[in-house]
């Protein structure tokens, strides 16, 4: 099936421009001598995971268990977490991953690994641990390499936990010296620390730099090796996300409206919403929650109600959590239709 | 069970507040002399829709066939879509529905009109139809008296239609002249204009002014009888919505991280993004995809791991629309547990 021949808002992936953005990303790593941890939040499609073990990555990583649940399903059995585990409910599921998954978690503060600890005794597993720095980030993570030896030092003595480094977000130059003193002082005291891992598409480099072991990039999968900034950016070669939508009014010569808007795009920032391939002088420039609102005033073409368009949206990992398929395609014919399984999980 | 033991981000609503908010729109709409047609895109829950019926509506609106159909399958049988339906998928739908609810449409082109007549014929059906008049909102609608007659008289002459009236979007005063005119040329013509269809929680008196016989109303669940403005507007008084967090980390005594972001909430402005019931004086200043990032500098409460948070959301009509299931509740205590199966539908 063609692509202009599904019903609307349909989201599609080109696969070649997928399959080339795993590659350039696998074979960035390898030059640098950095593992490639793949992050599944950008896609949460077990399919696309798979594809990027098989070109190179070494794992994956998900931001919340919901996520992790999903990729182990479907047979990965090397995931970390990096997301504080906390309340009864949560912490059963993330041991039952464990007696069929290598689990990795990051605890930021000594309940969170106490929490862990206690569910992973009573459960008999094993549950390995990173201590996240808040390096400059200013979300989670602890203040200091301090703070990060006393944490790691009471990991140590909780059962069912083992200590296996340090995790921060994002990866910059000014987090080296947190880094660094933190691996020196788990050193001197005998920490084990064999992981350090690092985050955040486009700083490969910088992670490998600070003295990272690992990297955790995701969004490279959507926008090609370095993040993208603003809508010059949305190109077809390295963007392979499209929502195809259809006009469904064109009320006046300068405007189109066409049938996707906040609930199938997120008016995702910045203004316009996305970048239109079959027009790029189109702007779409407003979002209602039904309706995408385009202005068409720079195009040349006529335009007529139950056309089709493709847009590349701005934000195309919200857009991915809209949806519940995604159609593959080469050359725009449909190759396969998978389910976004890890689609809207809140929990 | 009560709502601080529910797991998290969980999405609740309270009962008392919800059949206030009801109960106050269906008294003000009867005062008026205006009909109610309930809009259910705010809430997608079959159990929230019955229960305006039950309060007073008279039909309900939804904004496209996905939410039309789960609708229609709990039994809702006078259902209108505002929502120019396009491409031969759909317009297979819509003829279905028809066969066991009225259904109604809006249209603004020709074209529109054309393809809804042709499955109707084709499907032995009948479908009813507003024209929508552009006055002034810049999305969809005919853009004058003259275009809409020509409209109306277009849909006369196509099989399976029935010229119902018109439509419009948002009411406000200035679309009077345009909506008058265009009954004046209806009435001249001898085209039926039974049904003026306004909208927009707030307008109802407004719609009654210009001249509707209907208001389409919808936000007024989640918000109370007028729109909520800002951070200030969102009481628990009037905002039955709640979204129970989790304290994941306190890594500064002034920053805490609770376990929703922006795929639980939607980063919806203004920011902060919400109101913290516990605490009014806490900000959340900032989301991350699975963070919510909240300052309590200015809260004299020590902040701990685990504790539970209720936030009302900015816009709680998009957060309903990240979550399966809603909790509802009276005085904290989870009576019902409510499907909402309109969640996510794109199409």
């Amino acid at each position: 099936m063609n692509i202009y021949e599904l019903d609307t808002p349909a989201l599609v992936i080109n696969l070649d421009v997928l399959e080339r953005n795993l590659r350039n990303m696998a074979q960035h790593c390898a030059e640098l001598g950095i593992a490639l941890r793949a992050h599944t939040k950008s896609h949460k499609t077990p399919e696309i995971a798979k594809m990027q073990l098989a070109s190179g990555a070494q794992g994956i990583v998900c931001q919340k268990l919901g996520d992790a649940e999903v990729m182990a399903r479907a047979g990965i059995d090397d995931i970390l977490i990096t997301y504080n585990i906390v309340g009864k409910p949560k912490l059963r599921r993330l041991t039952e991953l464990a007696r069929w998954a290598k689990m990795r978690v990051t605890v930021d503060s000594l309940e969170v690994a106490e929490g862990i600890s206690a569910q992973a005794k009573e459960d008999r597993v094993n549950i390995e641990v990173l201590v996240e720095l808040d390096t400059g980030g200013q979300r989670t993570g602890v203040q200091s390499p301090q703070a990060a030896l006393e944490l790691g030092r009471r990991i140590m003595d909780l059962p069912g936990l083992t200590l296996m480094g340090l995790m921060t977000y994002p990866s910059h130059l000014r987090a080296k010296p947190f880094i660094q003193e933190t691996v020196t002082l788990f050193q001197n005291a005998g920490l084990p620390c064999p992981v350090i891992s690092g985050g955040g598409t486009g700083n490969e480099a910088i992670s490998k730099e600070i003295g990272c072991t690992e990297t955790r990039s995701g969004s490279y999968v959507y926008e090609g090796m370095t993040r993208v900034r603003d809508h010059r950016d949305l190109s077809p070669e390295r963007c392979p996300v499209r929502v195809i939508v259809t006009v469904v009014s064109v009320p006046t010569p300068n405007r189109i409206i066409v049938d996707g808007g906040m609930k199938t795009f997120v008016a995702f920032p910045p203004n316009p919403y996305g970048m239109i391939i079959e027009y790029p002088e189109a702007r779409m420039y407003a979002m209602s929650v039904e309706h995408g609102h385009i202005d068409v005033s720079q195009c040349s073409h006529r335009f007529r109600v139950g056309e089709k368009l493709s847009v590349i949206p701005n934000h195309a990992e919200s857009v991915t959590n809209m949806h519940e398929v995604m159609f593959a395609m080469r050359n725009n014919e449909v190759e396969e239709v998978w389910q976004i399984r890890g689609r809207g999980k809140v929990q």
